[in-house]
């Protein structure tokens, strides 16, 4: 099955891009494609019709959160996540473990799994790569993710192989776990290795000896320079099988977008979009905007001009920057979906392109 | 031209009910009606599109915080508060005299206005009857509201008098400025007095016989038992006249809209639909439910079992006391749009009943 749920429709002439689609259980998804971020079973401050309207095909879901609120049982009970947030449409969820690492207290790593306190009431948890994989099903994501541990940046060489390996461990765990009931839940296998090449390099090898459905590049953007990011974006693409989905984490500003998909990235999520967008920044053609910017107080302007979001078709710069600056909640709403709208349709743009062989 | 705005349709043979339409500048409105409050230029929360599809036919506006920011000019600019914040129907503004004695500071007042300080930055302000229909017609409102005392609750004679009579002066003041270039805008009366029925009717005869397109009862909803509120509409109501719409200020809880409709009036606003909704509090027909509620955790249902609200069509109580536990702005949302939608439908439900006589 690993191998018929990524079909590459066409490589690009120019550079290493493609376009392909996706099987999942919840339909299919056109790649490349950008996945914004429901953390907590909501993308702050949208509907589930606005990401519909915005053109959005795929959500991710955050383990950490949602299995300690409101539960995997209560998910469990409904159904799985998609039910209790009233989307239909595929869901990735991660394992978890980039948000023990960046949010509990107390973690402690061992081989068998990660133990820490939760942020909200302090009580003790534990993962482990089969547990995770058990939250997840509870969830009925349509992509699960493994358990890692993602080195931070900078980091020295030798924690990033401890890293690298305890990874390799737990993740080959939860592929044999998977394997013994998929129950039509895609497992991806994720890439560690730090700002080392030959640690990489050997990541990437091991990882996809374990042959998973598609493939993840984690540890990125974890606070390095984007030249760095860039280069091992480009060195660990290479090693990646060109027959299955590539996804490269937590990367979704425009520029990286583009600058990715041209090395052969077809997924990304980002919570960038919709938390610049909550503090007052929106893309647009020319870069990015601060939208409580005095010169836009009279801007009679939309965000973007070319941009046909319902933000950009119906109001304002001075307005936008009025809702802004009364700390109205309808600017981050109206901000956010143009956010997510044009970094969907910039998206959807590189993909018409590549098919379109332009 | 004041007695051709609005039209009787129907009156009711059970009570002093009417079904009637109101003629604006943008559009009719059918009464009974109840207009959501866009204090700044926004119902909190919700989008315009929202609005509409919840049936919401006409906004109010408050001068005081819009002329303070984003200010006149700049709507003014805009060529109104309709194209400022995209909303083509028909848009109400109060005086922003209510705003005035409970929001800023320092206020005194003079036979000629009142000069206060502003709640934002502390800038020195002067409202008077003429600058504060100025300001409306600088926000292209369809019904504007003159400058008024409202006295507070409980209040001496002495002084709810000396208010009465300030109204009085400043309502005549702001009438005759107002007829000398009406410009398509409605301007209505408002009645004072306070908790006092000799003054309550010296107010509504004074106030009638300036001949306003409308009437308003103002100084209820203050913090007077419910009782008290009760008598004083029933009291206050039968003093004008019947060809003219009566608006209610500052109520709107679903109990108060049925029996001041049952009275015979025509108009509401009120903050609590949307206050309560970002509180957590949403009506049903069962009375006002608080979705923060342990009850509520694994509950499947909808808000309402009946409402037939984008919100309680696809959402659970459980799923929306997560995203209030969790403190998601959506919840504000979807909340808003539920509280919005039941008091709307809940006065066109009635005004239906009383077209069919039931």
């Amino acid at each position: 099955m690993a191998k018929d749920v990524f079909k590459v429709l066409k490589k690009s002439k120019y550079s290493k891009a493609r376009a392909g689609i996706l099987f999942t259980a919840h339909g299919p998804v056109e790649t490349p494609v950008f996945m914004p971020v429901g953390t907590q079973a909501t993308v702050k401050s949208l509907t589930t019709d606005m990401l519909k309207e915005a053109g959005v095909q795929v959500l991710l879901g955050n383990t950490y959160h949602l299995s300690l609120r409101p539960g995997a049982e209560l998910l469990k009970e409904f159904g799985g996540l998609h039910s209790f947030m009233n989307w239909d449409k595929p869901v990735l969820t991660d394992s978890g473990g980039y948000q023990v690492f960046s949010l509990s207290n107390m973690r402690k790593i061992t081989q068998e799994g990660v133990s820490f306190k939760s942020h909200l009431d302090g009580s003790k948890k534990f993962f482990t790569p089969e547990k995770v994989i058990d939250l997840q099903r509870s969830f009925k994501s349509d992509i699960m993710m493994p358990l890692d541990v993602c080195s931070p940046y900078p980091c020295e060489r030798e924690k990033v192989l401890l890293d690298m390996n305890i990874t390799h461990k737990w993740e080959r765990a939860a592929g044999e776990y998977w394997r013994k009931n998929t129950m039509n839940q895609l497992l991806f296998g994720i890439v560690q290795g730090g700002m080392y090449k030959d640690l990489r390099e050997i990541s990437a090898r091991e990882i996809v000896q374990m042959d998973f459905p598609g493939y993840a590049i984690g540890g990125l953007s974890v606070g390095e320079p984007v030249d760095i990011m860039e280069e091992y974006i480009s060195f660990t693409v290479d090693f990646l099988p060109e027959d299955k989905p590539r996804y490269l984490m937590g990367v979704g500003l425009p520029e990286n977008l583009e600058f990715a998909i041209r090395k052969g990235v077809d997924m990304f999520d980002c919570v960038a979009p919709t938390r610049l967008a909550r503090h007052g920044h929106v893309f647009t053609k020319e870069g990015k905007k601060n939208i409580r910017n005095k010169e836009f107080f009279d801007d009679k302007k939309p965000i973007d001009l070319e941009c046909r979001c319902y933000t950009c078709k119906y109001y304002s710069r001075a307005y936008l920057r009025h809702l802004f600056v009364a700390k109205e909640i309808l600017a981050m709403v109206l901000m956010s979906y143009h956010n997510i709208y044009y970094v969907t349709s910039l998206v959807k743009e590189i993909r018409g392109s590549i098919l379109a062989e332009t």
